[in-house]
Formats: C-alpha cells, sequence, structure tokens
C-alpha cells in the first residue's frame, strides 16, 4: 500500500464509524474494532478491551435516535484523528457533544482497516442539550 | 485542583502554545514543554525529545512570518485535543495547514502546566499553498 492508501483506508475508516454511530446496532460498531480492541471514551477513563465489552458499551446508544457529522479528519502513517458533532436525542431530549477521536488502526481480514484504539477527547461540559 | 481547574489550565496552555508558535522564538516555544517532554510531528515520525531538541524543530519558524488561530479544543482528564490553522510565509509564498495536535501535561514549578507531550496529526497532502 502506498502512503496516501493508507490515509484513504483511515479516512474510509473513520466514515464507516460515524455512519455506524449514526444507525447500526452496537455489535455491529464493535465489529469495526480489531478484536481485541481498546476504547477509552472520554480520555482518562479506564479503557475497554475486546469486541464484547465494546459492545456492551455502544448499547445505550440503540435506545437512542442519533445523527453524526464528520467536521474534520487528519490522518497520517501513525493513525488518524477527528473532529465530528454526534447528535442522541433520547426521551424526548436531544444532546449534542463535538469530541475529537484519535484512532489507530490495523488491517482486517477482508482488506479494511480495523480499528485497534480508539481515543475520545471530551468532557461533560462540552455536551449541551439543544432540544 | 478540581477538575475543571484542570481542563481550563490545560486550554490555558494550548492557547499560550499558539500564541508562541506565532510570535514567539523556537527556545521559548520549547519552554513551554517540560524539560524532558518530546514531540511527534507529524505522528508516524520519529519522537523529539528535550528542550534542546525541541528549540532545533522549531528554529525554522524563526525565519517565516506566522499566525495560528484555534478552531476547537476538547480537554479531558488525560489530556488534551485541538484543531487549528497555522499560517506561514516564507518567501514570498503562504502555506496554511489545519493540523490537529494531542497534548498531554504536568504541573510546572510556577503553577502553570508544561506539555509533556505533543503529537500532531496531519500529512503533508494537508498543506495548501495559498498565495
Amino acid at each position: 500500500m502506498t502512503q496516501t492508501t493508507t490515509l484513504d483506508a483511515q479516512r474510509a475508516t473513520v466514515a464507516r464509524y460515524l455512519d455506524a454511530v449514526a444507525s447500526k446496532s452496537a455489535a455491529e460498531i464493535a465489529a469495526l474494532y480489531a478484536p481485541e480492541g481498546t476504547l477509552e471514551d472520554p480520555v482518562g477513563s479506564e479503557p475497554v478491551r475486546g469486541r464484547a465489552a465494546i459492545t456492551e458499551f455502544y448499547a445505550p446508544l440503540e435506545q437512542a435516535s442519533r445523527a453524526t457529522e464528520l467536521l474534520s479528519v487528519r490522518a497520517t502513517e501513525g493513525g488518524a484523528a477527528f473532529s465530528f458533532r454526534v447528535t442522541t436525542t433520547v426521551g424526548g431530549a436531544t444532546y449534542e457533544v463535538e469530541p475529537i477521536d484519535v484512532m489507530t488502526f490495523e488491517p482486517g481480514p477482508d482488506g479494511d482497516l480495523l480499528i485497534t484504539s480508539m481515543r475520545a477527547f471530551w468532557a461533560p461540559e462540552d455536551m449541551k442539550e439543544i432540544a
């Protein structure tokens, strides 16, 4: 793979991830991770490891109406960072937060990249109730 | 320190860093780092360690006319991530790039936070010649 292909593949994985967070099941989101992938959300909290635990982490999303929007992505040889907006509606209240996530990747069996780690930079004070 | 104070101190250090990158000497930028701080710019390249090496890294900036603008910052207990625009003019050409940087910090002797690590996510293809 040339470097540009790798960077494009990273950006494509970020796009698949945001699409999954907006519209897929927790298990489908977790399937984008490597089997022993890790998730630290927010950064500073105890990391979650492996697809089963990652599925549990995303499970509450299934109760929410969700939307995501990529604001900016920067891919490098060592991983990618991206800023995005996530809007969730639960029980009539709508919340919006714009985290900055950092991901590392490894090639998966079908040629797509799998997420080996995700670290989400945001704090509770960054979340706004918008409706 | 309460968590909010820590997050505010991180944001203040990010602001001081961007101000220094825009208008200070390489040694003054390096002084914002911890003595054994590290810098990986871009992510995937060999890290630079310690203030002397960090000063050398920023030295070429002194030949350029520079401006920086913070676009977004997210501080957490484990560090901060921020998106920013840096514009540099050298030899009549002006370049613009919008990296996403990740920093960790430790308290410095005067109460300000020092940067213990900086990792810059951007690729050459993200740099644009704008004038």
